[in-house]
């Protein structure tokens, strides 16, 4: 998914640089934050994702001609000379992010961008579309791998995704919130993670009987032999075919490796049990079971409390579209503007108090007890001023009489440079490490604030100096 | 989104290809049909989409090295001969689609396969995936432009998309399901759709008054002054400069072309009757109110009853993501394969009796009453039928006894040639004719199938040949 995506902007963003460049505003050094307002799916947090294509959509900035021929023909630009202007866009200005992995909580900045107006408006689409979609889908896999009780939980959701890229991307972000393998060989290429795949239930009705579909099979892959048992009868027909040819496998090759059988519809739970019992009493404890069928987070949770005897979940539909809640709803809002070398902090008010913006040029911190490893707070703080010594009270920014003390914490900076004057300073990490970064991230988190439903709200803070700018610059706006 | 597609599969492909190979089944011709079980949304049909995109993927088949690299460090496929078989992959067989637009009805084949099992395996997910999210997107667009009361509906859920893909054939998909326009530039230039937009937020914000703001881009855009006013307060402060910007450029060029307002947050019904008020007020009886703000078709629809003054719609992520309904979930399923020269009709049975195939090669026939012009039945027949003289019977597959005679009628073949022995033999038609092509459709069907809610059910049937011959097989499977 390498391509230019370079005319992927909503047409304001053209007709508002245009109006910049008309204006004289264009080269205007401004701030932009993305953010989301609310975590999803009632989870307790977000697992930030979609850095990677952000990079490569920032580092492929640029209009070819017929692009530039394109905007032309809509008629909609008078001035000749703006078309220059796009010919020569790219992105000269400072990118921070939270890495991808990260936990993220609602209001604070994913991504701040610093640069020329020009160019900061320009971006927004393409950061949203991306950062909004694989944040989601990273989440939603984590959910569903937070409740399986460690057992893997197997991407297979391709058909069901919305487009190609939403299914390639959508397996990436998957695997980075904790699945153990995708469906999807060209997300395996691409993006280097764990494939997986058996065999359809047209395999088996394209031979004459279930057991010669199986037993075909079994030739072809003897060490890795996972039946799919339910296209005739789950345990009548397809249990009793899968052992008979377990046994002609390990007769004839002496061992099984990975084998085991896939249930993909009926009660997972009561099949599961008695899968087992036949698996086990034909002496094949080993065998595997993998359960699929419209799974999510809450079925896969009932199952275990039930005590299935699956081993392993595929999980499609409701995890490549995130089916609960499709879109996470990032925003992307001016927060400061440099006039005469000078930042000037701006707020967008609304008559919702949630949908106020956070004022002025930001940097994230968390703290974190040295003694628990617990995350006690984030911190939202203005980008320059000073880590305050410990121990120092933090309060809410809306029910402000809720305060805490943060001491004995050591802090974390969460937002990290990745462009700067235009120049990637980033180094992406492989995918195993970005895994390990939500494994990390987690680990600083209670169980309460990890919790499936009504988690604990963790708290995410304004310095002083921060809130004090807000409330100023909300009363001058009346 | 020209690019190659080839890898994009669900290992299981790969696997049952490997398969086939070493059964020596691989050259075995087969037919699959692709088709859903249910219309989304509680809708009374769907809209065909995605045959553009499938085109391109199927004309594109063709693995890379690099591909086959990947496959080989898999370490999955033993012997080495396989990778040629791959490396030579290409579509040489037939597929018989629905083009797009057309109104479709679950069972019915929406694209029928017919080649070697080895390639008509593998497209599988590819198909799934385009004609699934496509369709989906098409038939919620047309959701609500018919609750719109003909006013046009704007699609700007870009940013909101499952990704940049999933936005620009989404915005096509819309704009098939009867939008407007799109925002979505990269949609715009590729597939050729009207694209629309002005500001955002942040272009009030960047200036030091709304105002000012305003001014600015009436100068950039004075043809096409569509003004974005709830940025501080809509009626007190939004819309009295928007009348004073209005007049200004009226006094200045003598005329106004396309202006307005937008509404993008509070109550639209309430706004929309207060801001038409003033506009009227003021001599602006052309100035055009366009409204915004998570709107799907259930909002739309409460707007147009409660006579709210509105006369553009702009939907975002309801209709991108197909909020409450992500997705299609299309199946794919083998129908019949040829043995010694002869199709063997094949039938996949479940326990739960809507989720049995339809056996066999089949053609769709819709009977249209030469009349009233209105649809009457869909008959899917064996495709080597004769079509039957009128008139005839025809009855309802699972409650036989519900009976209707076709008369008068005259009948159209809803699947047409689309590959023949791998060669294009269809010329795709354009965006408009696609869009044509959908009124075409929808104008034969009553105003009871078309109903937003409860719609009544429209009648697709079986010939009675291809019904004697699902019994049959049922029977023999017992």
């Amino acid at each position: 998914m390498n391509t230019n995506l370079t005319t992927f902007a909503d047409l304001y963003q053209f007709t508002m640089m245009y109006g910049y460049y008309k204006t004289g505003k264009m080269d205007e050094e401004v701030a932009f934050d993305l953010f989301f307002r609310k975590n999803p799916f009632h989870n307790g947090y977000t697992i930030a994702a979609g850095l990677e294509t952000v990079i490569q959509y920032i580092q492929n900035l640029s209009f070819t001609d017929s692009d530039i021929d394109y905007l032309k023909s809509t008629g909609l630009f008078q001035d000749e000379n703006f078309f220059d202007y796009l010919q020569n866009l790219s992105f000269t200005g400072d990118l921070y992010a939270m890495p991808e992995g990260t936990v993220v909580f609602p209001n604070e900045p994913l991504i701040k961008v610093r640069t020329r107006l020009f160019e900061a408006q320009f971006i927004e689409t393409a950061l949203l579309t991306q950062i909004g979609h694989q944040s989601l889908i990273a989440t939603k896999a984590n959910r569903m791998t937070r409740v399986a009780n460690g057992k893997p939980i197997l991407e297979f959701g391709a058909r069901r995704a919305q487009g190609v890229e939403s299914a390639v991307l959508g397996s990436r972000a998957s695997i980075i919130g904790g699945c153990n393998s995708t469906s999807n060989v060209k997300a395996g290429k691409e993006y280097d993670l764990m494939i997986s795949g058996t065999h359809a239930h047209s395999w088996i009705m394209s031979f004459d009987s279930e057991l010669e579909a199986f037993q075909s099979y079994a030739e072809a892959f003897p060490d890795h032999l996972i039946l799919l048992i339910d296209t005739f009868d789950t345990l009548k027909s397809g249990m009793p075919n899968a052992i008979k040819v377990f046994r002609e496998v390990k007769k004839q090759h002496g061992e099984l490796k990975t084998y085991g059988v896939r249930l993909d519809s009926g009660d997972l739970a009561y099949l599961s049990k008695k899968a087992r019992e036949m698996l086990d009493e034909a002496g094949f404890q080993e065998a595997i079971i993998v359960a699929s069928n419209d799974l999510d987070e809450y079925t896969i949770r009932e199952l275990e409390s039930q005590e299935a005897k699956i081993d392993a979940y595929g999980v499609g539909t409701k995890l490549i579209t995130a089916y609960d809640q499709p879109a996470l709803g990032c925003v992307y809002k001016l927060a400061a503007e440099k006039l005469n070398d000078k930042w000037i902090p701006k707020i967008k008010r609304s008559e919702n108090p949630e949908k106020i913006t956070n004022p002025g040029l930001k940097k994230v911190l968390r703290y974190i007890d040295e003694k628990n490893g617990e995350a006690l707070v984030d911190l939202i703080m203005l980008e320059d001023e000073q880590i305050p010594n410990q121990p120092f009270e933090v309060f809410d920014p809306i029910h402000t009489w809720k305060r805490k003390k943060v001491k004995h914490c050591k802090w974390i900076e969460l937002l990290q440079p990745i462009f700067i004057q235009g120049k990637l300073v980033y180094e992406s990490p492989s995918i195993n490490e970005i895994v390990e970064n939500v494994q990390r991230n987690l680990s600083s988190f209670s169980k309460e604030h990890k919790r499936f439903s009504k988690p604990h709200i963790y708290h995410v803070d304004l310095s002083q100096n921060l809130w004090d700018m807000k409330m100023k610059l909300l009363a001058e706006l009346d």
